[in-house]
């Protein structure tokens, strides 16, 4: 019943229930229904997780309209380059190796070391014409593959907090290689320890969809590449200032948004992992009211902070005061009182304004926010589901600082030695130039007359 | 079977109905069975309440999209502060009012006056682990929660047709409070009377998905606040010439209008209320194939008709013909014979093109003809009832003014009260700057240079 | 069991079996069960097919994103007018058409010559409230109105593959009547022969879900179109260069990508034909895992050769390696074995890199790459059917080579017939200011200011 509670490892834990009672009900004389019905629930299950999973690969075009929108022009077309690469290389690090080291014969800390995640053999013999494999592929209650479908689609989404927040700067090639040991190692070791059952699991450490474990997890990488890399050119004057960098399309912003909350639909409802149970079809219900509910709330709660925190009513703080509606509760979004999904949505609204305030502060530049929406107000989910879901506060706080340390250190180490070795981000000529002419020669809106950058106008005053 | 007929407030009259049989049938020695074909029932209606609600929760990108292309630059940013606001805001108000009002103790009027939608004590208490609520929830025939989701995001849609027609010059807060009052309260008790099974319940009043309910609604309030509000600076001239507004970004009305046409299968689809029957499954088969011919055929009439009328191929007319079919065919997607949809959409496209044409002509000022796409539109699918799906022409013309009196009425009156109060729309400097750097203090596309706007020119030079 | 090999003509057929079996059953006295599975089923089999529909029906928008951001501004309302034309178009025609063409009564060229698909008597009586014809509707394993649906949507994606190629020039009412005739006459032909049991099915030609079907019956007429009405003006320059025409709005070019992407899960998937049994269940799932393995592998691959092929690393080949490993793993998307999903996919890759130059060798004008990406990737496609999915080489060569000189040799006698008539193309006047405000008379961004096209330069210099 969600990944929160039982875990992707076992599916089907309570389907095998159903058939054990099928069994019993056999001896009544009435096999063949049961039969059937354990066949209705594997064919529901795994329609659940295509379709969920279909909505969450529908979250990257989200990110991707998200960071194109927000970067400025002259980096807008490597934004995409580096969003349709990142679905592609952690899709397929995932394949390759991802997916063994997270779901099998998964320890306290690691699963399988093996290349290439195998599909299920009962399920290839059946394809093959094997009737009597049907019987051991119904009791997985889904489909193997439509579950490891579902789970690629949550590391192409954690990859994808991490563009964003090191827009306009990072190197493609660097990029693409965090990419790939992300999805490979680093949140499938996250992944092990949690839904794959390690040590956190059995520590209690809840998160039902991935307020942690997806949304942290990129956050941190985000926040170790942005410490590292370091801000753009000019961002923070030496004089204190700041020099804004306003989002070059905001239409662009926006849709990227209600693209992500819908994605989200899937992203939570399709954690429950399965549906073909009344339970587990109401479980499925509440998830969606919850996640609309705190995203809602995260808007309308940023709306009325943002003009005490950031001056102004302020667009982009309400755009990700719903995603930060979003990853709240994404750790507990099954919860039963509907009343909590609005006050923990909206404490996310808040903690994503003074997020965006405190990064700024601390002169980290982060280009579209990720850090406050994916990693602050993933953790404050992550401890919100001691309020409404039922967690322990021992285990939610074990689990997120465990990952903080884990994910910041190995990613703090590949960023360095990318820095070192292939200087991780763009030259200075490059960065002022933009990565679109300078590094794909295209540009993303070649026919649009474009303002000079106020800053090179500065320069030609200065040089003249 | 479908809204039309029997209504949400009675989900699973069909449903009990089987359960019935299945009693019957438990005499007969059969008894798991039943039990389990009303399991598969619940979960099957349940999903499709959840799936189809996700692709109505889309169309507010789809209205996004839409308005933010035919608006100025402009006010390119606030439209989209207003659209994530209002989808916010609305599925707040029907959480914390609306709901209740609409479908909670309906008698002909007006349903529960009581704050907070209530989940189903029995989903709860099986989610709390009492399984002895299994059956209880079951016969229920879908999870009540994914039909408040369902019912939620109709609301959403209804307010998302306003911002459109009122673009440009309606304030923020006002057009905010406008939105909560909808959802709040005019909007449920409309839905009450039909819907719920109030009196036009009762006089026979038939609107499967809305025309009336959703769309007429909507563009009544719109016309009341354009009336109000008044025409955007300049709009009607002296001279009774028309200052031409163009969309400021074609393709993104164009993915508006296809997001919305895609949103419209979840929509009119399940609106059929159940799927989990043979009957059920080929009615919305026969929604979804009818919507998309209605769709269709408005577009190829605008094609057609634009000429003569307009004057010319228009592309906005033709995108407005998809809409406008798409909402004639939503108060009887369900008729039998295609070819009436093909009919009842081409005239809706006429009556969209027709209609743009008549309000220039009243000088009512609708940003992106969301009055003559749904409300006049939606009188004419309400009116088509008649013609196909076995309507009663005497119902069907109370319903329509009913709805029409009351939601003019009770609108007109708010927004006296805004005009009175908080002043409803900008002041004229806001207007000529722009919501966005007036108001907001951004702009939609920073970067690009924009053309000078002709009447500042003729200002300046007027000045000079 | 799929296209592939069951063809849509014999929907039910795994259905009827499973029902002859009820019989079976029901001879030991467990009739109940068997008819409530039997009705579950067909529930299932129709909701697939209408969720899958739906998925396909976004891939207009894809295509529209796709063009509208590849094509010069001036022609960017025009693209937008194109596509909401041809999707209604083409459904309208394959109503009025091209369905009984394709499906009814096929013999081994040709299904019925008679106007208007008609919808099953038996799902009529029903919703008119005979249940004596349930059990024939059960019988044919879904409702035959969502299978329609699911096959109107494929004709209306082959009819968006031309408008990317012809755009910039081709006359729109010339291409409304292409569109027509190959929604009507061609594409439903070519559909009889293969999925409708013709004389290529017969042969044992394999298209799963249509890389020859879809996507190079689309690539053959576009192909044709281009050659008859020519590049661009100026496109190929008389001293052997190119005028470099670049995409005019990049993120909408890969928003456009990834709606395909999404929309190919549709596609793909639900050429399943049927989701609920295991073997489909599982079928689906490995159809999801593979199409997404070779749109993954066709990105990778475009971006490591695009740099030696093209001389940079590309985007727009990148975009369009999605693409190509989309349509190369369209005709054998049920593979078994996942790694060659990933080569197939990285081939189709490789080829629409190699395909986007060797038309600028030819001289051809293809301004979105529609050609490379599926006319020659859906060549592969068909071709690794043999590696991979047990295809027959010669019955694929056979098919590949039967509706490639049939389709380019009844659209090149369509379009030079258009162009002997009506003209084809638009006037170079036309051409040189842009369709939109030649022939529309609007700008797709007229706010916006823009770059002066240099040609136009060139030629006020040159008149100077």
């Amino acid at each position: 019943m969600g990944r929160g509670i039982s875990g992707f490892k076992a599916p089907g834990r309570k389907t095998l229930l159903a058939s054990a009672l099928a069994v019993a009900l056999v001896a009544l004389g009435t096999a063949a229904h049961a039969t059937v019905a354990a066949e209705a629930q594997f064919v529901l299950n795994t329609f659940s997780f295509l379709i969920c999973g279909a909505l969450v690969m529908w979250m990257c075009a989200g990110f991707t309209m998200l960071e194109a929108g927000s970067v400025r022009t002259k980096n807008a077309s490597m934004i995409c380059m580096k969003n349709i690469g990142l679905y592609s290389i952690a899709g397929l690090a995932y394949y390759l190796v991802g997916y063994n080291l997270m779901y099998v014969d998964v320890g306290q800390w690691i699963g399988s070391v093996q290349f290439l995640y195998g599909p299920s053999a009962d399920e290839l013999a059946l394809l093959a014409g094997d009737e009597g494999a049907q019987s051991a592929v119904v009791d997985a209650g889904s489909s193997k593959m439509s579950g490891w479908f579902f789970q690629m689609v949550f590391v192409a989404t954690t990859a994808s907090i991490i563009s964003g927040t090191l827009a306009e700067r990072v190197n493609l090639w660097c990029f693409f290689i965090f990419t790939a040991c992300l999805a490979a190692v680093i949140y499938p070791l996250v992944g092990a320890w949690t839904w794959g059952e390690g040590w956190l699991y059995e520590l209690g450490f809840k998160d039902f969809a991935g307020s942690t474990i997806v949304h942290s997890t990129g956050g941190w990488a985000a926040l170790a590449g942005a410490i590292i890399i370091g801000p753009r050119l000019g961002k923070f004057r030496d004089d204190g200032s700041i020099k804004p960098t306003p989002p070059s399309n905001i239409p662009a912003v926006t849709l990227g948004v209600f693209i992500l909350w819908l994605g989200w639909f899937g992203f939570n409802g399709g954690s429950q992992l399965a549906l073909a149970s009344t339970i587990d079809a109401v479980a499925m219900s509440i998830v969606f009211v919850n996640t609309n509910l705190a995203a809602a709330a995260g808007v309308v709660a940023a709306i009325i902070v943002s003009r005490p925190i950031l001056g102004r009513v302020d667009l982009l703080a309400v755009l990700n005061g719903a995603i930060a509606g979003l990853v709240s509760i994404t750790a507990a979004p099954d919860l039963v009182d509907h009343y909590w999904a609005v006050v923990i949505g909206a404490i996310g609204g808040v903690v994503v304004v003074g997020g965006i305030k405190l990064l700024e502060v601390c002169r980290i530049d982060d280009v579209v926010g990720a850090v406050p929406a994916h990693l602050f107000a993933g953790i404050w989910g992550t401890i919100a589901v001691c309020i409404a879901g039922g967690g322990n506060i021992g285990a939610q706080l074990a689990g997120i600082a465990a990952v903080g340390v884990f994910v910041m250190a190995v990613s703090s180490i590949i960023w360095l030695v990318l820095k070192k070795t292939m200087g991780a981000r763009v030259s200075s000529e490059v960065e002022s130039l933009g990565q679109d002419a300078a590094e794909l020669g295209i540009e993303a809106y070649p026919e649009f007359m474009l303002m000079p950058d106020q800053d090179d106008l500065d320069d030609l005053r200065r040089d003249a």
